[in-house]
């Protein structure tokens, strides 16, 4: 079972309204690559690890990602408080206002609603472990496009972070493939 | 963020193997009316709640209902360990097993991936808390119905502990949905 | 079986083009709280009504969807009818014109295919209610949000007896319930 | 706007259970080829057609289509009617029963959702009635079909008449594409 | 088995930078009606046609239009070149290269990913020749819009050939077809 | 452009009709790991290869894979010729039947349509690599556990070819990201 507690795992303070990059940030909420896919991956693959070290580190990837996705809702949320209409207009978001108002939904930037066909599960844990370091090298590139995207100081601190979580779980990933090939 | 405990919220002990079971099960896992829809759902409405109260009963009941998520996949878990081939086969799974060997997957019991185009989010929060109230009942719902499909009393169990807490997540969105409408 | 009446439910003589305001309203045509989700929903749930009286409720309401089916698509008929190519690639609906010329057609304002994801049916009758006071209450969350995006009185009329409808529906869902729940 | 009228198009009376049928029969209510393409991509269309005589024909086959798909509404719901749980597990239907009871739903046989990815429209009148008259001739291969998966009369009388409409209504979509063409 | 000539079958040379008509060309890309639709409806249904010439011809009309897709996708490769992060966001296409960089990706111009959902197999020869004649129309059409949508000669060049190649696929189609008919 | 020989990569010459060992290969045909998704993903990424020897392998093996999924359309159809409605039915196909009569179609074995959220492309060629090398691992497991469902020689043959296929592209995407690392 699962406990939250409110704090971030990394702070988001984000002081200035940009509709824009908020749709952007939909990419990591609700996107192919996005810490949901990750998160939920490993929750399923982890029944498919053959010990419990195995499962151990999907596991506490799998719960760090989901505490990830809710960084990336707080910045979503604090780049879009406040908005007025023609604003939403101008993002060219009116027709995700009509449906959802201003509020965050789990789509890709585009609209196109999540999907678990995003994600694999093969029962094979060496095959699996390949996908998730193949899954976090995506994470990773998604995040410097989303740097690319702005230039707002408190919005490239927390991606930063993201990204950098990304290759170390792309490490462990890869030390545990290692080790089980290895025996 | 979020913490996990290493113990399911009620205990899951299953002895006797039943293919069928575990997939129809799936309408839990990755249906429409699941715990990932319910958990989805609220973790995202929770940042149009109006204050404090509606925003950690959201977070307390998605946090829960992931729980309810591991649970039903410890069950799917413990009724498949060990099958054979030709149980497989005959369980009409073959075509799953081609995809994912006996391992879990995030889709319904067709085999239909998970989509949020199961939840929505309005930003209206009296709205809101009227789709989760009938989502609960819809979840409901669907456990009355897995237990129908079952006389096996591990499966059972946890089925209606399960059922009762979706009975208890309906009063307590009734419950704040009359408070706010009596502001 | 079922008869047109060559005739809209209520008025539409909108004077303004407005394309965007056109693609808004795809809200209503395609997307997940539309009068399409509401008119099939019903038509399918009947069948699991326990009597005349809410099979004949049931019908009635899934009938008058889908004449408000019939006013949206006016409304979005004559808010684009006579666009030049430029205004359509102003309004960022090139590549919708790319596949479908001008015209109407049944996906959300994101370009997301109408999918019946979007509705369910327990064969639980009260549960179906409920589910159809949600949806009632999420298709006036719409028309809000869609009325917010326009200050054209030809637009907003029938918005607003659309709206209006969504209401009393509510309320003859709610009334049937409640007469279920007391016998 | 729609009026409804209590009496089917054709009569069924529908006196044997079977349950697989039934299930054969989702094709027409919720598969690509289904009733409910043809009535959506009908009303959907009219709005392109260039004069009051193509509108009126597409508006009048919508319309019967619709009631086709009551038909087949119908004939599921008493092909399927005091089915038990033992019944429709063996008829494989145990997934869709936890999710939807033994009500019916719109998807295609394997449970897979509606969708409108399976209509089209172009806005070039020509090319939409050749999409007509090609999806008439899918509906009519998808009735012999079903012809096919029966022999119960009662069930083999209602798909012959519904057979024999897409035939009329195939010509009817050539003769108007016809006068199009010879203008 | 296939072989790949590095060559286009018309040649592509564009020298100006055009990021929306990119995003409009994936109409032909991943859309409905796409070039990817026509080579993977004629590739599966070969097997169904009753004699070799049928076989013959649906075949080389498959290879054909993925040499087509080819070209599509070379139009927007150079389309697309060096455009700046700027360029991008102007274009409206800051979610997609989110996601993508700017790369090619198999997605409608709205993002919608491309789903087989829009072709279709019925294994009776004569109405899958019908089908294929209605998409070579709809594909005509496409082209046709998309012509509508620039006045670059170096797109329109290619866009006018690949539209006559459907008028002459939807040629041999017909005549296999009324080939068949006069059996 | 393509040039199609009419030859398969592998001899396919199968003698025993076996309807759920057709079903079992749409895992490869239009599954989520597919050769399919191998042929798509490939023709997409080769834009993003940073040189000709990089454009050259995506190329090849994407025209392989295409081969591929011939040779699978090329067993699924051995495999179901002259099969009666019985046996249809009995292996649990009506549905698809209903649909598409005895012949292929590009779903999974559940029905699934296939769609290309199942493939990637970041422009980040490395990771690009790296996704196609967990691709090709995650084809293989599909393979071997093709190869746990039967023991059929003349199943076993192609699928042994086809496997070992994998691992030949698996280490070739390898060798390119080493040398494109090392640079």
């Amino acid at each position: 079972m699962f406990k939250y507690e409110k704090k971030l795992q990394y702070p988001v303070n984000i002081k200035k309204r940009n509709l824009k990059m908020a749709n952007y940030l939909q990419a990591q909420y609700g996107g192919p690559d996005s810490e949901l896919s990750a998160s939920l991956q490993y929750f399923n693959q982890r029944y498919s690890m053959p010990d419990d070290k195995g499962k151990a580190l999907l596991t506490d990837i799998a719960v760090e990602e989901l505490g990830h996705l809710e960084m990336i809702a707080a910045m979503m949320y604090q780049l879009t408080q406040g908005a007025t209409i023609e604003e939403i207009k101008e993002a060219g978001l009116g027709g995700s206002f009509a449906i959802h108002d201003g509020t965050l939904f789990l789509t890709d930037p585009n609209g196109v609603p999540y999907t678990t066909s995003y994600i694999s599960t093969t029962g094979d844990y060496i095959t699996d472990l390949e996908s998730d370091m193949a899954g976090e090298q995506r994470a990773r590139a998604v995040y410097e496009h989303l740097m690319d995207l702005t230039d707002d100081i408190d919005v490239l601190a927390p991606l930063a972070f993201l990204r950098q979580r990304e290759i170390v779980h792309y490490q462990r990933f890869k030390e545990l493939r290692n080790q089980y090939l290895n025996k």
